[in-house]
């Protein structure tokens, strides 16, 4: 069994949960878990106002959360926020963590991340992916991933679940990889590949690179299109603060949205295709660049030098980026464009024409278009959150074995 | 104030009613209601067992409907489908009525429909509205309007709201069109204009097909792209079986989705916008056809009797909605796309090549294209539906005072 990747927002925790005596529990073990998540350090009279329950069951559901390790008491020493220090509940900063894992098409990346959001270990290895096969790269992974869990472990953490982001279409079981053209996989399921025994999720990067600007950026609308750039350029599409999904779960594939119908062949059988255009292969080779290592890194350098080749290689990028986001701001709305992964990088050299192009294209005021803070970590953070989301809407779910 | 336009889906009447003892009661007469609707003609017991509320409790409920004219015993004379005849219940054929309104660039059309679903009175008006002032305009459908309300008082029915399809942008307002540029308004409120005492909704013509798919085809997914064309090129996002509206409303423009980014200069401000190439004005032009009264038709009869130029034309048109659907598709990820209104009239020489620019260029299966059995009347359909709805989902709202 995998976990299911929570996507929804802070504001409903829970609510998938059975309508049972015990689904009541699970919930409300939920909402306290929440509300010290939101507001605490908070004693447990400042949690049971605030959940509407007496100050003796959130005792009971508070003893059951500090006996699974996902709460705990700061003591009198740590006064935090509260009047009565003694009583202050805080997240765990032990306990359950989630594991994030990005495979790119240059890179593997692990991190865990704890209850608190912190990130208490981050692992990165630069190499090329492209049309490696799948069993030495989660090989590899896997080695990462049992380095990051065992470097948390002393600490007193552990894994609560892996989530995996990677750079393609994922089935609706959020193990198989469908296509990821630029690694060469295809209909992979990853579960017999990655560690046994923690519960697994794999998803698109660039849907979890909107949900960790859903969850970590306060200032994010609730209706955006998040936009993402490796190799591919991947989409994503959240509306009223829940990420779309699509039939198949391949909602958001904007690199494949026609900019030029009759332009170059590309590699889905379409011609034109905004990765055409805009992906940092065909910017690379538009500005005469060789494709190397850190070909963000060696973009934005050469752009900030002030090379007149790149700098009209990535103007010509944002124009199609503008064609191909009138098309989708036109159909979905938006409140804003976000753009996240490599492209915030180069978002300085993009972004002018990008936004003239949308400006010139759509009446009325033009769709705000943003840059993400989160940059290329996005996708990374999001997977990890997604694990330690999935503890906090449902803590009965883990936990040592009571809770 | 004006009726809320209810999108949810049947299974999921009244979610929207507050949680209180007098919204419990409502609901639970919502409740009832869409029982009967679903599965009627039921008795009294068979309610009760359905919704789970004692017999006694239904009872009180029915009495209620019955007094508001919503609900009717059938008698012992008319048996239906149950056991015991005389407690028959069915939704009434006289009460409450939906009136459903189009402002087309070439016509306008008014119909009511009861609660059962059923279409009691309609009229169409055809002539040029394009260039016309909103208020000459509304004020030959307030005539109209008034013609319908009066034919079905003669058989016991009171009209409960009013919806208007308008070719163009609606506020989230649901009363002012912000842009209908094929007729030339823009930031107008209908409220003033229309007829004084019925709720009203004004929504996108697109919009309400779509609803009108959802509610009226069983068969309907529910996820699915809805694409409608006059003058202009209309569509709707359903996800989930609900309307995506979008941040302004705006949801759904993929009249000016760009097809070829070069192309012909576009009303919109933008260049080859698929309205240039699928549009009925730009079909016409491209088959060496003079625009006339009944476009669609014109078009029909021509290339059914083999007119090459208009084949031709059609075809192109098809390839174009092509290209700008696999844009849709690609971000959306529908289970369908739907062709409706005037489209669906021109299916069989446009599908062909919009099903190869689909399948072409998008990988994997290709989306299912289908076409809505409703053909034009699916706008004015939906419009009267909603209002229909919005009855069936909050009976107290409307009524005779009591309910």
């Amino acid at each position: 069994m995998t976990a299911p990747l929570h996507e929804a927002h802070p504001s409903s925790p829970g609510r998938r949960l059975p309508d049972t005596q015990q689904g009541m529990r699970r919930r409300n073990l939920s909402r306290v878990l929440h509300t010290v998540n939101a507001d605490g350090p908070l004693s447990r009279a400042a949690v049971a106002s605030r959940i509407g329950l007496t100050r003796a069951a959130v005792s009971t559901l508070v003893d059951e959360l500090i006996r699974s390790g996902l709460l705990e008491e700061l003591g009198p020493e740590r006064p935090g926020r509260v009047g009565r220090p003694g009583s202050a509940l805080a997240l765990s900063g032990r306990g359950p963590a989630g594991i994030g894992a990005e495979v790119g098409v240059d890179h593997l990346a692990v991190c865990a991340v704890d209850l608190r959001g912190e990130v208490r270990a981050r692992l990165v290895r630069h190499r090329t992916n492209r049309g490696r096969a799948p069993e030495p790269v989660l090989r590899e992974l896997t080695e990462l991933i049992r380095q990051i869990v065992a470097e948390v472990d002393k600490e007193g953490l552990w894994p609560a679940g892996l989530a995996v982001a990677v750079p393609g279409l994922v089935a609706r079981d959020a193990r198989t990889v469908v296509r990821a053209p630029n690694l060469g996989w295809h209909d992979t399921d990853l579960g017999p590949l990655l560690p046994d025994g923690l519960p697994l999720t794999v998803d698109n990067e660039a849907n979890f690179g909107s949900l960790a600007e859903l969850w970590l950026n306060e200032a994010a609308p609730r209706d955006f299109l998040h936009v993402s750039a490796e190799i591919g350029i991947g989409g994503a599409v959240v509306v009223d603060g829940r990420l779309l999904r699509g039939t198949r779960g391949f909602a958001g594939e904007l690199g494949h949205v026609p900019v030029r119908p009759e332009g170059p062949a590309c590699a889905c059988g379409g011609r034109g295709c905004l990765e055409q255009y805009a992906g940092e292969e065909a910017v690379l080779r538009a500005a005469g660049l060789e494709p190397g290592e850190d070909r963000v890194g060696l973009l934005a350098e050469h752009a900030a030098g002030g090379d007149k080749n790149v700098r009209r290689a990535l103007r010509d990028a944002g124009t199609a980026l503008g064609i191909a986001l009138t098309g989708a701001v036109n159909l979905l709305d938006p409140e804003a464009v976000v753009l996240g992964g490599a492209l915030s990088g180069l978002a300085p050299w993009l972004l002018p024409s990008l936004e003239r192009e949308l400006a010139r294209r759509t009446a009325g005021p033009a769709c705000a278009v943003s840059v993400s803070r989160l940059g290329p970590e996005g996708p990374l953070l999001g997977a990890a959150h997604s694990v330690v989301r999935a503890v906090l809407d449902d803590p009965a779910a883990v936990g040592g074995g009571g809770a």
